[in-house]
């Protein structure tokens, strides 16, 4: 694998230390110019210090771009992937994956704006994160070089961190000193946590871990209500009040994270290979993800419901592997996306300690018919002597399996 | 169709007014013997005043079978299921589903030793357990012949019930005269409510529906843990004590009821054509998912979880749809049991006003591996630079398609 | 099951004694009004006797429809099918099944346009056309009726259908005196038989039941190549020369038939439950299926050719069973349908006794890099350094496995 | 990547020009004892000639081993395989991809019982064939070293390896001067080609490139009939002879050698992400295929074989990307066997110029029923009017949908 050489380089730059010091790094080891990404996708940090973090280590102000992508992000990528009711492995809402192909998106297009040749990244050489992050450059611009000084350089420890660092007037912050307890990834979806306190699988996390929800325990002792209307498999509306999706997401942020909802402690197994074991908190997307099926329930025939549900893993897998922008995923979204055409209504749900609960569901588009189901007379809507018929030949294979094998 | 004629036939009987009715139908509208069948699936009835009922109406106690069948149920069908994690339509824990074939092999079997050609049940015309019974009685039986008195009489409304009743000395408990609000299933995985009340699914259940589950809001304020040990995918001890199947579940089933776990409501979609609404209550169940995940994720392989997750929502429909004795659902079985060799552990949970959250898992068989997974030195465990070329051929496709769609 | 009483019921009429018996039975039966709808499918009929029969049965001008619908059968049905390279049970191009939704189609609309109630077909109950016609109908106008004649009526015998046909002055053809040897379906793409002479699986069929394609033995000793062009998955030239879709097929099976391409012996699961033996002779689809599977080959990436693959035995089991106006068919044509974008370009094929072989493909929107996959120097096109690293991680997980399983 | 430094390692050797250029290179470059392994996996090749050369490049006896591994490979590795109908990309019978995993076990083996710490082979770093001897030894032994040395020297032209085997005395074949026309792969179940001529997918590949099989325009002008009988799924006689695995297949080769039968001409999708084209010709296998679909035709439920349908794609997919000994290819292996149980009988087949025909199926586990698919009276085994109900339940959820899509 020969060296590249870049000219010029997009780097994903939050201002923290980490990826100030590959900006110095890029900037000392390859001698390029080097182009900064500052994303808002909800993280919850202000932006503007990135700016000055930026300035202070010699980017022109032509070369420093700073976004708020949070819209972008809910309608683009995280409702297209909640209209799948994803879940890895069983529980895992994906809130860290989902990210990474929209920020990939704009290194390569702002990398396409400035002549940039390259685009770099600060996640390790041990996680999912590389993976998202290239195979979505590669596959947006297949002339893209990428960058991973993570993979690359000799800073493998904090102690040679901290000196580069130094040596490089890049200032450290007073609690960077010493090492963090774990890593944490965060974005308007998910606060993801990994790492350190947290590698023993075996040991309960301990309480300081969970940062954005309220721990169940402490979260109100009175259960709250809330209507979450959609249109078409988005969410658009609460109580009634029409909301953008980023809103719209803040605010389910805002109950989940209230009543301690959508903490999780999960061991997954990496695109890469090994196990790992996180705490994720998605307040708002657990609310989100019982909302979208209770709405489906009604709304969704059979036929097209169970088919989602068994292209689901697939399709969760892809997103967390990294394959977002792959034919593979377009053509599950579109099987997806034509099944939501109908998925209009409204869900009501409990919220309490931990829990989101639909307790109703109504829509103009119900497929629900009482009449049909009803225990007392049905004037003549379901015919029960049809169901002999049914069972007659759903049963006439069985029937000659059996015949057979007791030949 | 021509009617059947059975000359002998073997009741699925509760002792209830409405299997009592169907039983003195049998004897007058078909003039044949009647062998009852009671079996304790856990459901938290006496069985005994089943006896004295089938006795009163004439049947003689060679053709009283009163079964305990509880470990069969747990062991044989409970146990295999939870080695899927099968969930229908993403949440339904399938307790009504899976007791069925249990109840139509001994349905089967006992008109085998008593030389019975029909068995009968009490299932009506519109819902999934007629299809469960007569699929699972002609797989085994092709030759039997299986009477639905729901499908066939006229006694269409609750007037007629109980009026054909007391022509026949049925004994009609007080609180049957007047309509019950709402139909009611229970086992030992679960208790099920539906019709009336219930028919409405954007009214939310009133308390009352809930039987068997303490409500999140009454449980306890303290969480609780425990730990839960499996062997080979199936639980088999609850704090280090070993329990057989039924019991186990029984214990789970206590936990779960004190804290208020495994209450939900389910619109979903019957396999005889409309959607229909329920309470379900899995107290254990719902516990047992969440551990045996746990357990799980770190003992199973990522390429054999994910198959799973993939082959999941088709053996959960098989099951729900009565196809417990088909080839297609032993040929998942079969892959899904493989899978099962090493899923022994041990998951610590935490119980708490309506969740069960796994908090920490450990195992001889584990595939965690510290070593691999640390953000400290990990000794050359892992060599970050195989990454690189990893991502490179997993792009490769990505980029030639770029190349090839800005021709 | 409380019979229906159409007022007017349009009747899927072929012409022939079969459905000249139905419609005579139709207005004695049930005193209703008869429309009929003739369809030329390419069948290879000619359809005005379709019409002089019908006159002379006493349907007056207005009530009948006679239509050349090969272009849409084979744009908006067979080339939506083939795009996913749909067979059943491994073989079977599905001729008879993707006929039917479109009759069912165009019944519907003429019942809609002629104010009928009901819609007639002359399939059997044993079969799964009465299905596909039934399910279709349902799907497109939920309150038609359906009156399918070989279900109901008491004519269960040749001799019996005769002397109504005698008895109703039904003209006979001399060679409908005896019983045909077996039962035949055609349209423009393929001809099925079914039944008597054919009816043990363990004789060869006598070679007078392929009746479209010249046998293998008897076709030309010398092989022809042909060359189709596809745009966005559907074939549109032949050898150059641009063709609508049913003049394409056409022209293929010109080819197919020639050289013996196209025949099939097959033992089928009929959804109806049981096994049935046919012979199918889809002499232009043969060549068409290997021709669109030779253009993916260099125009569809691994990703979705792959997943194309997973989804097609679900997709041709749809189709089979009659569900194409479902959610779930319309979710995996979606898809399907998605991969086709870059589906363009050019295969030769050998024809040559009974096959149909690519042997050369080419496109502007091939993703095949001869620069990558050269057994010569690629100038640098592909560094073979990195699979050592794509192997490695692929193999981290099992090589965790390994150690866990011998601990 | 560290180089590894093996002491002693296992050489995957041809007696080839280029193993024995890398036996000698593995003891020039490591230093390094070598042990050869030499298996008869049916390529028709002499073998004896590989232990010569291997003496001469100073092996000693002890350290070399030559084996006749045809009857494991059949039965152990093809005959699995073909009881799914695996076919890679619908066309390709992965002749040489499941001949690689065994080959891996062998040198796993034989490295622990000579005490070697690393195996190496002969495949270049641009194919699957290094990813399939790869995956299987880490999968048996983790701990293994694998040298590949084509992925690591710089003997990177022709030119380049006929110097260095000059330089070490290692005997050239005469036509091995010049470079050869393209690469071949063979063993029992196939003979593959690939590269230099075929590098161009839109031309015809000449006709020396197929060595094994008849061209089918010089096959008999007469078909041939031949019976193939099956026990449990795997091909066990034939015309009544009973016949082991290995002699089964090589007894089907000559059969389908003789008739032109089993050649493809595939552009396929690498694992490693560039596609590539090959000419495969695989006789026996081809009418292997027919036979055993023919055998399941008769002998296997539908809703078995639908669902191994479903599964094949994902099965092939695992064994052509090297995943053979991995849990998902177990868990889908004993589905797949699972339902082979009842798959025994016979199939009668026409061979003719290219194509291998079924004709005639019959077995003692038949699940056609004659009595029940006739077109004649069949004395009441079916009853079409359970048809009219199976459909009204099949349509109903169609029509709640059709009502609510007008509405």
């Amino acid at each position: 694998m020969s060296k590249p050489s870049p000219k010029k380089v997009v780097l994903a730059y939050s201002g923290g230390l980490d990826t100030s010091i590959i900006l110095k790094w890029l900037q000392t080891e390859y001698g390029c110019e080097v182009v900064t990404f500052t994303a808002d996708l909800g993280q919850g940090e202000e932006l503007e210090p990135a700016r000055k973090k930026a300035e202070l280590l010699g980017i022109p102000a032509e070369n420093i771009y700073i976004e708020d992508v949070r819209e972008e992000f809910v309608r683009d990528f995280v409702f297209p992937m909640f209209r799948a009711n994803a879940v890895y492995e069983g529980l895992y809402l994906l809130g860290t994956s989902i990210a990474r192909p929209l920020i990939s998106k704009r290194l390569v297009e702002i990398a396409a704006e400035t002549g940039a040749d390259a685009v770099a990244h600060g996640a390790t050489g041990k996680g999912n994160d590389q993976v998202r992050f290239e195979l979505s450059a590669y596959a947006l611009n297949p002339d893209i070089k990428v960058i991973a000084p993570w993979r690359e350089w000799d800073l493998t420890s904090r102690t040679k961190l901290l000196e580069f660092a130094e040596a490089h007037q890049i200032p450290i912050a007073k609690n960077k000193r010493n090492e963090a307890p774990f890593s944490v990834d965060a974005n308007l979806l998910h606060t993801s946590s990994e790492g350190l306190v947290l590698e023993d699988p075996s040991q309960e996390a301990p309480e300081y871990v969970v940062q954005r929800t309220t721990p169940p325990e402490k979260a109100p002792d009175t259960p709250e209500y809330i209507e979450v209307t959609f249109e078409k498999g988005d969410a658009a509306a609460i109580n009634g009040e029409a909301l953008s999706p980023a809103m719209l997401l803040t605010k389910l942020n805002e109950y989940g994270s209230k009543h301690g909802i959508g903490i999780l402690d999960l061991v997954e197994g990496r695109f890469v290979g090994m196990k790992s074991r996180g705490i994720y908190e998605t307040p708002g997307g657990t609310i989100l993800l019982a909302a979208h099926r209770g709405i489906e329930s009604i709304t969704l025939d059979r036929g097209a419901a169970h088919l989602k549900d068994e292209l689901m893993p697939r399709y969760a897998e892809l997103i967390y592997n990294g394959f977002w922008f792959s034919p593979e995923r377009e053509m599950l979204q579109a099987a997806i996306d034509k099944s939501q055409e109908h998925v209009s209504g409204t869900v009501r749900l409990k919220l309490y300690k931990g829990s989101a609960t639909v307790v109703g569901r109504w829509s103009e588009q119900t497929l629900y018919s009482e009449k049909h189901v009803t225990f007392e007379d049905d004037a003549g809507a379901y015919d029960q002597k049809d169901a002999a018929g049914f069972i007659k030949i759903n049963a006439l294979r069985l029937k000659l399996l059996a015949a057979r094998n007791r030949r």
